[in-house]
């Protein structure tokens, strides 16, 4: 019997990258995050993804419940859209219209559409600052479907552009990922950058969700708006991960519900 | 001032392949092309055409009330879709899906849609007789949306099953290639594959769409049924073979008309 | 303490496809692999493998006295090589030119150098009857280095041209599929295609390489001519599977020796 | 009847970009500049040029006697190369050497070798100031062959790097493009850039490689090294500046002579 939530329950999304193969390969347990995620980040065919994966991962997205965002990154696939590359605006503007129509396509195919947008890798550290590119991604979202939210951190360029521009936007925190003091997440290869204990990740989650609160790697408290909740899912330990953050949530009464639902 | 075409007049559209250029590359004059075609194929990325160079072309078509054509190919960038390529139906079928979702999505900004399916190329020539990637492109059209032409040759298999699967289909002739007895293309590279000379291929198209009829290779003529001229857009003297054809047409009260107006 | 093989021992390379990562993507456990095999087929940008993983790859090859060969192969990272193409033979050429040059590079770095080519999927299948293209390879094998030998089957079009043209051939089997009546392999997808289980693949190994004897799937005993055993590296098991074959062929007095040495 | 140069005539070699065109497109009149210039900057397939071309265009550069170098760049077709990209200097590395290994095969086709390193677009203008990104080119270089000279441009990283590494140097000169007080190009887009006049670009030409001087944007006079002169290839008016630049210089005593001769 499923309980309803309570009407002033928190509500908190989950979500992680999801279709990240290509070809042959294959990055992730997508079929077990799918089990676990309500919103699946699927990757658009520039950093990962091809029209076969696109074609199953929505596919299974939609039989689940599970919200699609277009996952849209720089193209580059030997890097995997982690390194940032100098484009210029109207060349990004067209990339993220072109990566958005075309996972639409296999969305709605799979009767539902593309829910929100989420730059990735390089791209999503870029527009923290950047405001040129944010900027440009802000106009490929709006020039698209001036309603689909964009999932951006807290205190980015982006978010502050989406905003500006009417664009619905969705507040990221990262529980697996050590904050600096300032609220930017601690670069990888540094000490502290990647957590893998799963119970200490979803405690971590759990104040985020219930408090707005995590600690910082100089041991402050930092506060921090959550709307949803991203688990990496191309680290060993990641299904293991999540099952403990989503289950943390639920027994302390947070319900996980997706992205534009 | 404009005359009505009269009620009875002959119609017909006249369509080049478009936006095949890729980052500082281009093929053909575009421009001038936009102002003599009806219907536009637009390049979706896989042989050619770059979301840069698709938002443009897009854009110049609606503009100019051009019909769009989603001109879908094999993924083979260096061989420019020419090269048979031996896919699983269930690839064709997503790449197919892919590319339309792309380029509609660039449609749409420019306030149009996608308006019909052209396969480019080698698999455009495939699906002559290939029976299974023939209904791969029909299975990826009637799953994006199964009110989309699909433009193809006469006696095709690609056209048959289009038929069976409920799709429009716009039987397609070409005003510059010779004609087998059989209705086939003379192959490239043989001679008289190719016409060079303007009024010779105005003639033919004349008598293509207001006969029905061309003189194959053995000088017998041949009945073939006509929807739309193709002109090929990446010729020298493409731009005054489309000229000369739009002239002799309009001259001879056909009235040029795009797909799916 | 290392006994000296007989003089009269037979000798037998092992082979298996190694470097077929790209990116983030990784195929197989190549560290194991590479301790096992004595020749490694390296993926060359094509079909799979970039310049870091290249030069990863040749690096340990040579460290333990692993030769390195050009896996060449069609120009198709989305469909990892294994859909076949139909390149023109001017292209053929080039591209395996390319592949072999990219590739000695990194071997030259590491200390030796490419000592064969083998052609990859469906280029390897394609160049068994397509004559065209057998001699679009050998011609491009030949024009980087006329003395580099070409792997591939007993009775194909490439080994009779290589020959003809002068270039080393090497006979190769496949202890771990299965052989019709006329010495083709089983097609994948029909029972009895490919063999999971190391004895029976081990066994098998051992016929092949002492006595050139294989049952085929009717049962009948077909000769085939062994200079060199292929163990698939992308099946889950395979390094279980080549560890027994080593093992089965080393303890029946083979001697595994590395093409070209 | 040929003069032999005088043994103390100032020599110089013209360089320029070719072989940049990719699949069905080109950018350049190549074979006209392949008899204007003296060395020949050669794509290698990353922000341009694929195996067909980089055959030809090597084949007909050692005909003319025209040193064949390797232009290496990022990994960015779409972008032309003209991108900057963060790759990490591993990568870089073996990006570089990649590239070189692979115009090499096809200049050894062609009778010759590669004779120097030319990085391309934003990876050239990258590795003036980007220590990380130089060196790493520097690396891949003096792996491949530690004899070849990398061209880059006077008081830049690159060069200082490629000499603390023993490699020789060639210090560029730009006859059509704007120079700052600082000997640091006018960035394209801002007012006096790019020359277009034959006559203005051959007088500039004349006096970099006579007197070793160049007006500068304010007026001012500034002394730059020049071993080579550069003359793009993709402006329209390429063939005509280079035709009237080679024409003064050998009217001026200069003597044409290629890198590496």
């Amino acid at each position: 019997m499923t309980h309803l939530p309570a009407p002033d329950a928190r509500r908190i999304d989950l979500n992680a990258d999801l279709g990240e193969g290509f070809g042959p390969w294959a990055l992730a347990d997508d079929d077990a995050l799918l089990r676990l995620v309500t919103s699946a980040n699927v990757a658009c065919g520039f950093h990962a993804g091809d029209p076969m994966i696109m074609r199953a991962t929505t596919s299974v997205a939609v039989e689940r419940g599970v919200s699609i965002g277009a996952h849209v990154a720089y193209r580059d696939l030997a890097g995997f859209g982690r390194r940032f590359l100098a484009v210029t605006p109207a060349e990004l503007t067209a990339d993220v219209v072109y990566q958005i129509g075309a996972l639409d396509a296999f969305a709605r195919l799979a009767g539902d559409r593309v829910r929100y947008v989420k730059p990735h890798g390089a791209l999503y550290n870029a527009i923290v600052r950047h405001v040129e590119q944010a900027r440009a991604v802000v106009d490929g979202v709006v020039a698209y479907d001036a309603t689909l939210p964009i999932v951006g951190m807290s205190g980015s360029a982006v978010l502050r552009l989406a905003r500006e521009a009417g664009l619905p936007v969705v507040h990221e925190v990262f529980a697996d990922r050590g904050y600096a003091p300032d609220g930017s997440l601690v670069p990888r290869g540094t000490p502290g950058a990647v957590l893998h204990d799963p119970v200490e990740v979803a405690d971590r989650a759990l104040r985020l969700v219930t408090e707005g609160v995590v600690v910082a790697s100089d041991g402050s408290e930092i506060a921090v708006e959550a709307d949803s909740v991203c688990v990496h899912s191309d680290t060993p330990g990641a299904v293991a991960l999540l099952t403990e953050v989503r289950r943390a949530l639920e027994a302390s009464g947070v319900v996980v519900q997706a992205i534009g639902r």
